[in-house]
């Protein structure tokens, strides 16, 4: 019998696993437990860290404030939030005066101190507290098996137990604030060190629904050390400088405009010249690799979305129905029944009816079907964010059909495809994330969930990247692979998906004639490997920071002249430019041209040619780079020729050593 | 004083225009009176021949059945219908029992008489005709100012007096039969001849509106000789085989699936790649020629389409609303108003939103918007037909922004460039329609429009095509040049469309700054090239009868080994085709060689390669084209080069002497 204090000395463990479960480096545990130590750096220790920080906001809310009510206060990514219930939001002023408090907290070392309570106890305890009152009914109903429905709740009541952690001065031995809360936590609050920071208020509904009151919620963020909290905080300047609203808008690449509505967008003319280029490209890859184009309409009667099982499981993320063609005669009878019509959410669906348009052969398979399909999604007003988070998104949908013996081969020449144009794009830092059954929810045998998944991992493992696993990500109907993408400043994204489905092919009756004439049934892909059109750009545009590889970018050449003498001569490379199909301008306007420079680097255009006397005596052209740096006195033919190479090979050219080295 | 039989001796004269008013040949007309004659085989007289045929259909049903009660009988295009209320709809026996009784009629020569009636007397004389009654109800209804909505209606009321038109035994001078009518009509059956024909049945509401009763409608031909209806069966026959709804079908291109809905057509592979190729001709040329593309998503705001006026003139085309957003509290207030969003009919409203996205200058003038964008309109389910009616449509829509002074040079440069394209697709006979103001129906002023119309018809008559006027046929918001195509069988179809638009400007109160500073407002043109993407594809798959020139052939060459030994030569010419991007197919199938050359020929493949030994000896390879003829012992290279060529050039080539000659 010992407990983690006494097991594990190294001032880096925050906590412990039990038999894997985290507990309390306090609790007392026996000689057969399996025990590891859980390190303030790990994932868990980051969460608790992260927890005990936000136990300690609310303290210092309350110490300052005693009337706010307690929401629940869970660690989310890079930091945490904690809500409450107060007449007025929280000021820039009020955040101050909690830092301090805060901090004075933490300087005073107070140990968390895990209790278990009962029902009645809690209740008691926390007679001033209706939210906490609230999850101890919903704690009683869940062990009767009812479900809560929020992931965060369970932070504050968990499963088994009911626990309340108190904050005990060191020295007084007196409780100076309580929490209901399943932990565990950090041993003392000494231990949150200086790496923490609140950020920003922002209104939240409790529990989620807007039917409930609306809450305050502070978010902050901890790390182990002061250092980490400063990089993360320059990680953030660095994301919003590329935040691609803000450069969507000061590159007038797209706008969402109040009178079409929330999470709609519009792609001006600059922003359309990139998405054409991006689809153009995967358009170009499609035709070489095999896929058939199909188009289908945004719009069915909702009878397709029975079949899917759409209409069961994702419902809520449909559009209201439109009610068509129904009859009714003088006297106001119904004449003929009209139908829901829905905007699709997903185009899976549609595929499957081109599939079984006309009967298959084993000839035909892999079948790929593949369609730039928008789809529309009901999100929330309040989540819509930027391009990452729409209502209308453009899919690059594709639907692989295929024999069990394709599978793997087909899997391997997909991800061999999709990691080929993704690099196209400039993305080059991935790993691949395997995402498995979730034994609560899933259709089909367990054999063939096995011999899948394991294909799945053999073509994964093939491909040499890093492979994360996923344990219970995958959708109820077969395993994933995904592709992560690591950004231009290690932010992660993910990409394309790879998914197996052993489902739709059931419900839609989809069969083909095998080689020996018997009637069986495909297997199904899916696979996107942009995602979205929308988010991809939004993944681009912050990526390159806006500074897009020359084929990308909306101008690829401007032309300055050193002074208006020599725009005639300038004005005739840029006519060879366009005549060969490069979007290039020059600039004649009255401007002179260090300000024409200046104009045009923070438009971010790849190649400023500029030229002068000794360029039109010499017959040549002067390239400048987003940088700044020059190389002079290139003959047209060649300035020509490097230019369209760069576009034609998706070059990235930022400075002179990237083009003439 | 005189009357048209004393003027006009022709025998082809069956009718006459005095002072611009169409009249029967007996009105008597005074000397002033500028009088026209209207010959069987102008558009009048051949709308006139078939109005009598209709009446003579119909007095030969009430011949037959006395208890048919006559709807109305319009001519329309080629042809005639009149509806009637029976108790059964009519039988191909009663067809030809109708045909008999009808040449009966005809060869009775019974004299067309019309005489002006009263209300009173009109309603006495058809006291029998329950529709005809509700017509002369209208026609007093309309000379109080009300409209009948309908414009076939005018045919048997219309404007000024009321007539009823007796069929006059010329023996007995007995009144044979009689219809309420405007006329005017032949002189007297026996000139309707014998180049008619009855041609189908079919149900019709009265009036046009599912709340009345159901009428069975007859439609008929007729052409002034027996060799003109000849030659109309023909082309209909022709036009049949052509049908692209059958070639859609028999060529797998496209399906209409029940499981989505009415006029929400689906394209195959097979039709996805045809699709593909006209959009992306299209979109290089809409590059080359200086547009912008644009992306606008399918649904918005009712506020939009209240503030471009289409809620109020186009709300019958227009889906039902969805209505989103809407917020309620535990007790079922409204805690949010909601907003009715609709699906998109047109696009120029989105596009008008991004010229406002930002301020404009003269410099960015003209700025042309354009975009693939899908509509949504609400055609009632029975007029739905193929893909050249449907209810989801894909515009191939620009809209253009322009000063006022641009107007001309930018509508030449249109007209200019929509012919060039056109002519890419294969179609080369084409004339212009102008539409000019309808009097009744404008916005702005008697200036703008003079001026605009003229500079239309300056640019239709300096492109050197045939001018026809549509006098009347604009829409409310300015005047439009139309480019009609003819197509292979000699059928005339609207294509492109070049419309300026003053209102849309001055309803979303676009401005630009011009060069002296001030804000001025632009011209807008709406510029559509294929019209919409389905329709187009329909005229292009009826055009060509589904024997598309190479580079539209979803497969574009197929190889047929003389016998199996030859499919590894063969398949190494198949595989350097489509690394050159060639759509090309083995068929390595045990089918004997002249099966796979049916096959192949059924699916209007352009180019079959052929090879057998002496092909593999000298490495050459035979061309078989689709009309039967050959070319043996082509070298490869030289094959493969012809093939490049072909499509690049967007060649049609059907027979030998197509590619060597």
């Amino acid at each position: 019998m010992a407990d983690g204090f006494e097991l594990f000395t190294d001032r880096s463990v925050v906590a412990m696993r039990v038999n894997g479960e985290l507990k309390d480096l306090a609790t007392t545990v026996a000689e057969t437990d399996v025990v590891e130590p859980v390190t303030i750096d790990s994932p868990d220790g980051l969460n608790i860290l992260r927890h005990s920080t936000a136990h300690v906001l609310a303290q210092a809310v309350q110490a300052i404030n005693p009337e706010a009510k307690l929401g629940i206060g869970p660690p989310v990514t890079d930091g945490f939030y904690y809500d409450f219930d107060v007449a007025q939001p929280f000021t820039p002023e009020d955040l101050k005066a909690l830092d301090k408090e805060m901090s004075r907290i933490v300087r005073a070392g107070q140990r968390f101190v895990r209790r278990v309570v009962t029902d009645d106890e809690a209740r008691a305890e926390l007679a001033n507290e209706p939210y906490k009152l609230e999850l101890i009914g919903l704690k009683s109903a869940a062990s009767h098996g009812e479900s809560s429905g929020d992931d965060h709740e369970s932070v504050e009541v968990g499963g088994g137990e009911l626990t309340i952690y108190d904050n005990v001065d060191p020295r007084t031995g007196e409780v100076a604030w309580k929490d209901l809360c399943r932990g565990p936590h950090l041993p003392n609050t000494r231990m949150i060190g200086n790496g923490w920071a609140l950020m920003r208020v922002a209104a939240a509904y409790w529990r989620g629904s807007e039917k409930n009151p609306q809450l305050q919620r502070i978010y902050g963020t901890a790390w182990p050390t002061k250092d980490e909290l400063r990089a993360y905080q320059t990680r953030l300047e660095e994301a919003a400088k590329r935040d691609h609203r803000k450069l969507g808008s000061e590159l007038d690449l797209f706008s969402f405009p109040d009178e079409i509505g929330s999470g709609l967008a519009v792609f001006h003319p600059k922003g359309g010249i990139i998405r054409y280029e991006m689809e153009e490209y995967l358009r170009k890859q499609l035709l070489k690799n095999g896929y058939d184009f199909v188009n289908t309409p945004h719009i069915t009667k909702g009878h397709l979305f029975e079949t899917s099982q759409h209409l069961n499981w994702y419902a809520d993320g449909m559009f209201p129905p439109m009610h068509l063609d129904e009859e009714v005669d003088a006297e106001g009878n119904v004449t003929r029944q009209g139908q829901d019509y829905y905007l699709k959410p997903m185009n899976c669906p549609f595929h499957n009816l081109v599939y079984r348009a006309r009967g298959r052969s084993y000839r035909e398979l892999p079948l790929r079907l593949a369609e730039f399909g928008t789809v529309y999604r009901y999100e929330k007003s309040g989540t819509l964010s930027g391009l990452t988070r729409v209502r209308g998104l453009t899919q690059d949908d594709a639907h692989i059909y295929v024999t069990e013996e394709q599978i793997k081969d087909e899997v391997a020449s997909q991800l061999a495809f999709v990691l080929e144009t993704l690099r196209g794009y400039g993305l080059n830092d991935f790993y691949l994330e395997l995402s498995t059954k979730d034994p609560e929810k899933y259709v089909g045998s367990d054999e063939l969930w096995e011999t899948a998944t394991e294909t799945l991992r053999e073509v994964a493992v093939e491909s040499g990247l890093e492979l994360v696993a996923d344990p219970g990500g995958a959708a109820f109907y077969g395993p994933k692979i995904s592709v992560q993408a690591r950004d231009a400043i290690g932010r992660t994204w993910q990409l394309s998906t790879v998914q197996l489905d052993f489902n739709q092919p059931e419900l839609f009756e989809l069969r083909y004639a095998a080689a020996d004439g018997t009637q069986k049934q495909p297997a199904m892909i899916h696979r996107a490997l942009l995602g979205s059109v929308e988010r991809f750009f939004a993944i681009l545009l912050e990526h390159y920071a806006g500074a897009f590889p020359a084929w990308l970018s909306p101008v690829q050449v401007v032309g300055i002249p050193v002074a208006g003498d020599f725009a005639d001569y300038l004005g005739e490379i840029i006519a060879r430019l366009k005549a060969d199909g490069v979007r290039a301008e020059l600039d004649a306007s009255d401007d002179r041209m260090q300000k024409k420079i200046r104009t045009h680097t923070t438009q971010k255009i790849p190649f400023q040619l500029i030229a002068g006397a000794s360029d039109r005596e010499g017959g040549t052209v002067s390239f400048r780079f987003r940088d700044g740096t020059q190389e002079n006195g290139v003959a047209i033919d060649t300035a020509i020729e490097l230019v369209k190479t760069a576009i034609a090979d998706h070059r990235q050219v930022s400075t002179r050593d990237d083009l003439f080295s």
